[in-house]
């Protein structure tokens, strides 16, 4: 495995817990009944958690959106033709998708990363403060036939999204209070069904119950959809299921660079290298302590990979809202993770992560904009002798 | 009844529904599979159904904090002493309450009212650009003995709802696409208590299912308020109950004054100020077309007896959020809306309704700032013979 992936993983430790007593304290003496917040306070205790800092600001927000074609798709999985991947990228770059509306609206900046898309992306020189050329390869294989990506490609994907995670660190100063909010994002026609195959393999969840029916195909296609998912799993996993591969990701075997190979071969069977990209954001981030906030089933189908490659992962990231994709609830019951938003939403983009994002963005502010009962000179409970404060 | 609040019940229409199918057609043009926006496509069509606009723009949004003290305090059924509720009103004057943080995250205009608080609001003129006086009493009287307001001071409270929004329309100058969103937001300690009379009245529900811990009483305060509310049913309203009210509110019985005096005597008996004051607001903005965004338990109370004075009212509701809040699952049950968050919030102070006002305003920039299939040059959906498109 390739050794700067290897040190990336090495390095993601379990966060301190410790810290959101501490936090708890401070929303305790803002001038609002304890707990009365819910989510909200839970979500700002998470932050504190992750970044290590008891009283976070979001120094800024940003929403990747990694787009790449699926070799798959041949099999005529998708309700779009394999073009509007491309056509798409340019529609985020000309800001005129759902999530360049959803971001221009909560305040975050987004990156488009051509990843592996099957075209060139052409466009004039000053649209490109969005868009960062990351191609690895121009598309998957068929992984119906063969490997979607080779080992190398594979990790050359991971790499592309630690980097972008990298510069993004390098770039921007933060003060020792702040954080960044990372949103994943993604568009690639076919990639629900190599998302499926990725949830069913790593969580050895029946196929019907993670086949849904991506940008919306009809009762035939969607019958045939899973019939591919099932062949894919008997080509490449034999028996249907790979080994649980949690047990690989024991964070006590970390030295061993053996035990991290087999989500890179889940990876690398079925692609795709946006799914490969968002893999290696994540386990950056988990590495740099920000907080990511996950979108829908291919954002998390990276989730779970990067969760194989070291448990702890998973306690870094949010479940920004839960799509009405049908395995997307399998996904994050796998991991633990609560949504914030549940809105049946089912487009992906990065638009159901941005929205949460914004909370999460509240969440912090509360601890750090609100006035404490002293200074605002209001009365506490009053407390009884039965009462537990 | 007072001649001005009956006209503006009279006046207020069931909305276009037709509109829906009109707004349906843009989303299903704009780049992103039909549908999978999921809740959001259902929001901007209701909004513009609500408004009469196709296209609607949200060109300003507003949250109206009512404060008022009541009475029923009295009898120890609050976490909190009575003067918080002053304290609070000078907190979110000088922006430091919960309140204040969400409005500024999501950009709205706070009105912060008093229309009942127990003592005079003492502020320097410089913080006045937030702060509106419409004081009609210092607290209502506590319902366990008596009427909580006078028929005169309901009126009162009510109109003063209904100038609030009716300044608004006539100060600030929207375009024939444009409209703004409302949020209610409240302070009162001892609130919760007479909404969950309120709810009990009219819903029928039992008592042990609209009575909450409220800012967080403890069990042995919680068994008291109970039998407190229990006591007030059965003072104020014989049976426990009160007809089903709706039936007073039947559209076609309207030109009768008569029959709009049971919502009026169910405020009178049991108040608060702030609660008849969000009654007028809501009639208001279902009078003019505004959309409203409800928060939580007490917010809801008054949605209910807006309801009662008029059946199409709730046609022109959002339920923002489900709170904690015991009661407020049975009256958005009742109510047969569906809350946009849930949050497991239960400070009131508009919280909820505010995070999801901002939902709803980032569903009609959806309708306006997409790109189209055409405009974006994206190749729409493949048919099949065998698919329903």
């Amino acid at each position: 495995m390739n050794q700067k992936i290897f040190e990336i993983i090495r390095n993601i430790k379990k966060p301190n817990y410790s810290i959101a007593k501490e936090t708890q304290k401070i929303l305790d003496n803002l001038t609002k009944p304890k707990g009365s917040l819910g989510e909200l306070e839970e979500i700002a205790k998470k932050v504190a958690v992750i970044t290590g800092i008891v009283k976070p600001v979001i120094k800024k927000k940003f929403v990747f959106v990694l787009a790449a074609d699926h070799g798959v798709v041949e099999e005529n999985v998708s309700a779009y033709p394999q073009e509007v991947t491309t056509q798409m990228v340019l529609n985020f770059i000309n800001g005129g998708a759902a999530i360049n509306v959803f971001a221009r609206h909560i305040g975050a900046k987004i990156f488009v990363v051509d990843i592996g898309v099957k075209n060139d992306i052409t466009i004039a020189d000053i649209l490109r403060t969005n868009y960062i050329n990351k191609k690895v390869n121009y598309g998957t294989k068929n992984f119906l036939k063969t490997r979607a990506m080779s080992y190398k490609e594979t990790e050359i994907a991971i790499l592309a999204g630690v980097e972008l995670i990298e510069n993004l660190i390098n770039e921007i100063h933060k003060k020792e209070n702040e954080t960044f909010l990372v949103t994943l994002g993604e568009m690639g026609i076919g990639n629900t069904t190599a998302a499926a195959v990725i949830t069913a393999a790593i969580t050895n969840a029946k196929v019907e119950d993670v086949v849904g029916r991506g940008t919306g195909v009809d009762e035939k296609r969607y019958k045939h959809k899973i019939n591919v998912v099932k062949e894919a799993l008997s080509r490449h996993f034999r028996d249907k299921t790979v080994d649980v591969p949690f047990q690989y990701a024991d964070t006590h075997r970390h030295t061993d660079i053996s035990t991290l190979k087999l989500p890179l071969d889940i990876l690398s069977k079925v692609g795709g290298f946006e799914i490969a990209g968002m893999v290696g954001i994540i386990l950056a981030c988990a590495r740099y302590k920000i907080p990511i906030v996950l979108d829908g089933f291919i954002t998390t189908s990276a989730a779970l990979v990067a969760s194989c490659f070291n448990h702890s992962v998973k306690d870094y990231m949010f479940a920004g809202h839960l799509s009405s994709e049908k395995g997307h609830r399998v996904q994050l019951k796998f991991l633990g993770l609560k949504p914030i938003l549940d809105l049946s939403m089912r487009l992906g983009e990065g638009t159901g992560g941005c929205l949460a994002m914004s909370i999460i963005e509240l969440s912090c502010k509360i601890l750090n904009k609100m006035s404490t009962f002293d200074k605002a000179k209001v009365a506490r409970k009053i407390t009884t002798e039965n009462e537990i404060v």
